[in-house]
């Protein structure tokens, strides 16, 4: 245990820490209202800093643009629907499932809240930002998957890009228009396909009810 | 027959549409060189113009804005690449096959030729330009396979946008150097499984050696 003085040399940078993490949740909060009610275009950093009652300069302590913010949003919006499908799946033991359930969450999300769904697909760093958001997650469910005997990938590197990629294509047309309603469940059946599941095993996998929480 | 005075009315425009079309050509030629020479960020509209030898002005004629000519000019590439399939695939009578190569060739080529593929995937208009480039071939593909009773899928459409975001998520993986050279034929598998193929059937079909022209 340290003596006393080295403890409040410590506590400094702490309250420092929990400051600089209190601004950033600010900023987030800021940016994240703005950006919904008269989008990113319209959004300046002035008025995010205003906003969240910081000021402007310190802004770029916590980013370095209005694109990094954006960004730093998204990730922390789809990792929050992330948990929310790790809540709903945790008590189903079949991965196939566990999988089915998170991409039909996924698509439905972008029927029911297309203004979502159309600031993660707009962006080109699309790819990157549900990477970086849902990645872990998602290897860890396709690891699960395989190691249950349930998935058969070639690669499950490949799977994995591919299941992101498929997740994206099928959120953009849904936010063009250019699916209907059972878009989710479709989508699900097919990648459970890819997976390694024949038809008729994904088709009943996907016909299940969605959990609730 | 329109009599002669109408046959000659009818000869300017047409003069001029070849004159347009002759200066589009040359603007998306000097953008395709220039895009390809300094990047994207560092070419103004006025060298396009300058590299075309056409009026600044008259660029507006054809092209909104930089963004605008950009995607021309991948749609444009891409739909070449899109004719080198058709190529490829003209003996083949397997619809998976014709899949098979499809896909393994855009993977590939994203292997061989990295900016190309990073000018592909930057765009958050990559799923439009890929759409507009080859949706009109894939659906084609797709449905000739349906016919065919090689594909089975819940939902072609589903099917159509989920395969597009598919083989766009592994070529950005590629763009990233997150995949070795297999991807190609292991990302050909996972599609071919999404489409119906069992897994046996599906790694004969992306083993077969890939045509030549």
């Amino acid at each position: 245990m340290p003596p006393a003085q080295e403890q409040s040399v410590d506590a400094a940078p702490t309250r420092g820490a929990r400051r600089r993490e209190r601004t950033n949740a600010r900023l987030m909060q800021a940016a994240r209202v703005l950006f919904a009610r008269q989008g990113i275009d319209a959004t300046t950093i002035a008025e995010i800093t205003q906003e969240a009652d910081v000021g402007f300069g310190s802004f770029y302590n916590h980013f370095d643009s209005k694109d990094d913010i954006l960004d730093a949003v998204l990730v922390a919006s789809i990792d929050e629907q992330g948990s929310v499908v790790d809540a709903l799946t945790e008590g189903l033991d079949d991965p196939a499932e566990v999988m089915s359930v998170a991409h039909r969450h996924f698509v439905t999300r972008a029927q029911q809240d297309p203004d979502w769904a159309r600031l993660i697909v707009r962006l080109d760093a699309s790819h990157r930002v549900l990477l970086r958001a849902l990645g872990a997650r998602a290897a860890r469910d396709l690891d699960n998957g395989i190691a249950a005997g349930r998935f058969h990938v070639a690669d499950p590197r490949v799977a994995l890009f591919a299941m992101g990629g498929a997740l994206l294509g099928v959120m953009q047309a849904v936010v063009n228009g250019d699916l209907d309603g059972d878009a989710a469940v479709h989508h699900a059946e097919g990648l459970l396909r890819m997976l390694g599941l024949d038809q008729a095993d994904a088709r009943a996998v996907v016909a299940l009810p969605m959990p609730s929480i």
